[in-house]
């Protein structure tokens, strides 16, 4: 068969599949960006017709991980706030947005976090920011699989917006979407969370969603004062606004997830919503940790999210992957709580089906869009290699990261963007924010 | 003045001191493997006549990290025991090191685990296995500064020595270490633990220690099980066991202390030991989340360590950073619960300390010897870049390690070993253990 791309002859393909497939010596043909072909290198290099061939020997390739929250553009806040309270962050932050964070401030900061995005393996973003079109701009140039949407307050909120013009906002968001172009994504609506969104609000975006057969997402029990605020604000908890409004309904992403209690996890597993685990967020702001093994023995799906920089500082998974791993260990006082594999497909296919993708991207399967990493794994740090679901969550990081494929282009190559200048993209960053 | 080698105009110097003073284009002077300049860029590059110079334009210079407490040989066991508990993991543990852990193998691990701590920027590593001899080659054949010396059980252990075997091996390790060569470490004596090494016979380490000044290491109160062992067989805890012994009065570096009590940490701090804190190792292993606010409160010494590759997968510092300062965040439900200055000084300086060579290296000040490391920062992952302590910690990683200098020689240059030939140690491993 003819073929774009042959991805010639790896050492393992790491499927990520539900049955955690791992395949030796085997490579994966590309074509008209999906994925045409997987198997033993021998019958592939004589059966494909490549118009490229990448070696990959001594090389893994596996799905593009999925970042299932973050705030791409806050790159440009990174380090802005630290070793401060929760108040004192959120004061030091919104004063840098309002420095910065005009159209254009957002979209160089959606580019730089796509590039270093896509250069640590990560080929799709559920992104969260104001002014949407700039950020998806600055997202796809780079080449990522970028799902932003409008974003909701009932207050004016960062962006000075009112109501009407968000919902006006989000009616145009489907055309908005398709004259920027990049790889597909669906509509998403972005209402920040109940305790700043009021229920009539949530249920006015919930209706707009099923016209447009958009997917939702939002904050979610982060920590115990949002809990708090939402009760005393709505009377009722967060997870308990969602379903009031009709959002839950729609399976929603809810960011973070980490104070859900026994009620919630019951009503937030039978909507089948997703959280969104952003175990080093979560720890950096003392949030706490979320119970992602019990979540999951409720049938709550699980993926995984850096979260944005001004609390991650980076948007890299790899740490995210082997937090996520470590921490399940100590919150179930289990050294088996959860497996590598099962880490990994929460930060794959299990991130797609949280996107309404399940079908289309998160695993190196025949048919599915070309999303892939190629992961180098001839250094000392993943040497011996015994198992490549431990290797990638527990020992494997960015720099491992060779090859990158979006949509069946090649974006990153040799560890460097095919699509970006690095030295002007930097070289601006500093400018802009005087660095 | 002349010099060897003159790191010349980095963006930052870190320099580690108390203080966490940061010096901003500035240059690193080195003779005689000691570092004899820290000054402004343009001064230093008039005063001083180098040998060599390196372009540091756009870097950080930092002192090396201090690894306070790792198995270096292990890394020919990584990813052996994973998703067990804790007896399925000493079981797989324990059937490959009887497989491949002879002399040969043991050097094999430790040159391997030596290259890799080196290219993430570790410099000198607190070290323990058997055949100490072997891992010490291994080690300083890479360029690392490697403090290792006799393991002690009171039963025959991996190695099946007696016990006055062990006893002879540590009066002949002054001389052995000094043939074997290196950078300067100290004598050290590493007793397992309180649980397999009887009160009398740490008593005949310690005074072993105090004939030839040696330092001594042990593991101590990692988890309860081990808590309730040495309660069992030996009627107290493991810190009375030191203490009643007489090792504890030589301010030993306790690995681990993830239970340590109220009165131990009294006890700790009282003897100005130290605490080498592997939040990695004690996740993963479910053993629970050492509260080192709390332990630095007391008074007690804290210094970080990634333990060996069975349970921590890699050598990398950088993710140990991280995970200690989100951690500690997590322990006190406190976001400012430590900063980012204090969690690189225990990696560096209190690392040094806790060795008892806090004059010696540990950080970038006059008369100390030359353990450097360069950091590229022209990533987009440290940019923006508002303050070093805060991007080395949250974001920084092992491929931001440019250049790499122990004692003044530069064993890292531009990501690769000056020593070691990295196909052949690979294909070296690989070949022993079957991969």
């Amino acid at each position: 068969m003819k073929a774009d791309l042959l991805l010639d002859s790896a050492r393992y393909v790491v499927v990520c599949d539900d049955s955690a497939t791992v395949l030796a010596d085997s490579s994966v043909a590309v074509a008209d960006g999906r994925i045409i072909g997987v198997g033993p290198a021998e019958e592939m290099r004589t059966s494909v017709e490549a118009a490229e061939v990448i070696d990959a020997r001594g090389q893994v390739i596996m799905p593009g991980l999925i970042n299932l929250h973050t705030h791409l553009p806050m790159t440009l806040l990174r380090g802005v706030a630290e070793n401060v309270d929760l108040q004192g962050f959120l004061e030091l932050v919104w004063a840098e947005e309002a420095r910065v964070m005009d159209p254009a401030g957002v979209e160089l900061g959606a580019r730089l976090g796509a590039v270093e995005a896509l250069l640590s393996g990560t080929t799709t973003a559920l992104d969260m920011y104001f002014h949407p079109q700039a950020a998806h701009r600055g997202a796809v140039s780079a080449g990522l699989r970028h799902v932003i949407g409008p974003v909701f307050f009932s207050f004016p909120g960062p962006d000075g917006l009112a109501w009407d013009e968000r919902m006006a906002m989000a009616r145009r968001w489907p055309d908005d979407l398709a004259a920027i172009g990049g790889p597909h994504v669906p509509v998403a609506y972005m209402p920040h969370a109940p305790f700043t969104v009021e229920v009539e609000h949530l249920a006015q975006i919930a209706e707009l969603a099923r016209e447009t057969d958009a997917i939702i997402t939002t904050h979610t029990s982060e920590n115990d004062s949002e809990n708090d605020d939402t009760l005393g604000s709505r009377g009722m908890r967060p997870v308990a606004c969602l379903d009031e409004s009709g959002v839950l309904g729609l399976a929603p992403v809810l960011a973070h997830g980490v104070r859900l209690d026994a009620d919630d996890r019951r009503t937030v597993a039978a909507a089948g919503a997703s959280v969104a685990h952003c175990p080093g967020s979560n720890l950096k702001l003392a949030s706490g940790a979320a119970d992602i093994v019990g979540y999951r023995s409720d049938g709550i799906r699980v993926g995984l999210g850096t979260d944005g920089c001004s609390s991650s500082n980076d948007l890299d998974m790899f740490p995210v992957l082997r937090l996520a791993a470590n921490l399940a260990r100590l919150v179930q006082h289990d050294p088996a709580a959860i497996s590598a594999a099962d880490i990994l497909r929460m930060a794959t296919l299990e991130g797609a089906r949280a996107l309404g993708m399940g079908d289309r991207i998160g695993s190196v399967e025949v048919g599915k869009e070309a999303d892939l990493v190629v992961i180098d794994t001839r250094v000392p740090h993943l040497t011996p290699l015994r198992d490549p679901h431990t290797a990638i969550v527990f020992a494997a990081g960015r720099s491992d990261v060779r090859h990158v494929v979006v949509a069946g282009d090649v974006v990153v190559r040799d560890r460097r963007s095919t699509r970006i200048d690095m030295d002007d993209l930097l070289d601006e960053a500093n400018a802009r924010v005087g660095t």
